[in-house]
């Protein structure tokens, strides 16, 4: 069944109403109709299923036919901090990061990155990495859709860090140097419902001082299996060994 | 270091000589000189690390160093039988499985597949996909460059069942019946040098009689997590846990 999120206060006396992109979506792109079924979330505790009841061009109402019990977020809130990659792999990052459950995606500038934002294109970039973030939750049955943060410096996202209680670095090196569980030994010190800030770098790699700063700083660097993996395969390598662990 | 694939018959006499494409990509992609190093990999069980001794046109010469003794092969042969997906979604899904660690993609045509080869085009596309393997395998290090088989009907997909130790079907439906850890149950009776297909849909997934049929067969039927996957983002999954599991 269609997934839609709604604002808070669209939700009133047992009826949803719909306005914006969605109701494009659900006319024209889905094509349903009176009667067709949706469920309908408020991006935070409610989600519902719902019985469209009216259509408009500017609106559409669904009437709630029951809670929607199927809960469907990772059980620890991990935070994608991603070395800005070249081209549009942050958009690729983002999309496949919500669909294995992310809650929050940080980009930042590392020593490596290739591209440079300047601060007026920063802003549209991240405002389309949060549309994307909200149509692949749609797609993938969040009930949360995740945040996508503005670019930081490295520096701020050293400020950043204590705001987590755990934090891990990908990082290959320590994969070639023989030691092959760390990743599983971090996993195993984090509790479900704790945050989890999880660190890549860009094409390249970090640095060994940006490695150092962020061990200095309390995080634990891991290898994510014997194989190279490029940039925008390692958060989903990450995710997927958290849900196949806690879920 | 780069890493290249070779013939077992260019490796003589404490020599290899590089000859085809690889030349290319030697002198003016990575311009390389004499004494610069690589990795060499007959694709089988042999991987050196070797210095330039020679570079022209048609043909390099490389002196063995040493055998080059990481490996980096997942512990289980994992063929990833993907059903035929839109677009361009199966290079894709070819180079992240081969990131990954997968010994093999075998496209099938699955009853919802939407695209249709007809069988010029066909050998030309599993062409194209095989050299996408073997790039991926050089940039992530891998000892063996996977397969990408021929394409496959869904009735040669059930005749080659037989072929392999372990077969599992991933299908969104078990998991929302509420049976989280089918993949974990699956993967615990799976032991070290043994082989396992994983059956992935199409956009739209597997039809009821083909994982009817897949279930008569002998395939364990395994959700992947609560959320919804696209068929792309599947087999990374899969793999991300196996390697997970056993590395």
């Amino acid at each position: 069944m269609q997934r839609y999120f709604v604002t808070k206060d669209s939700i009133a006396d047992g009826i949803v109403t719909i306005t914006g992109g969605d109701v494009h979506h659900i006319v024209r792109v889905m094509r349903m109709e009176q009667g067709d079924e949706i469920i309908c979330s408020d991006n935070d505790k409610r989600t519902y299923r719902c019985r469209i009841s009216s259509l408009h061009n500017e609106a559409i109402q669904a009437t709630i036919l029951e809670e929607y019990g199927q809960k469907s977020e990772l059980p620890v809130a991990v935070t994608i901090a991603q070395g800005l990659p070249k081209g549009d792999k942050l958009e690729f990052i983002t999309q496949k990061s919500t669909e294995l459950g992310a809650s929050c995606v940080l980009p930042f500038s590392a020593r490596r990155s290739v591209p440079k934002w300047d601060e007026k294109k920063a802003g549209k970039k991240i405002e389309r990495l949060n549309k994307i973030a909200k149509e692949a939750a749609e797609q993938a049955h969040r009930d949360r859709i995740p945040k996508v943060e503005k670019l930081h410096s490295f520096q701020e996202l050293l400020g950043r860090m204590k705001d987590y209680q755990h934090c891990i670095v990908a990082y290959e090196e320590v994969a070639r140097q023989g030691e092959p569980s760390l990743l599983a030994k971090a996993l195993a010190r984090v509790q479900r419902k704790q945050s989890l800030l999880v660190i890549i770098g860009p094409e390249g790699g970090l640095t060994p001082e940006e490695v150092e700063k962020l061990k200095e700083e309390g995080a634990a660097l891991c290898g994510l299996g014997p194989r190279i993996l490029r940039t925008e395969t390692a958060p989903m390598y990450v995710l997927s060994a958290i849900s196949y662990y806690f879920e």
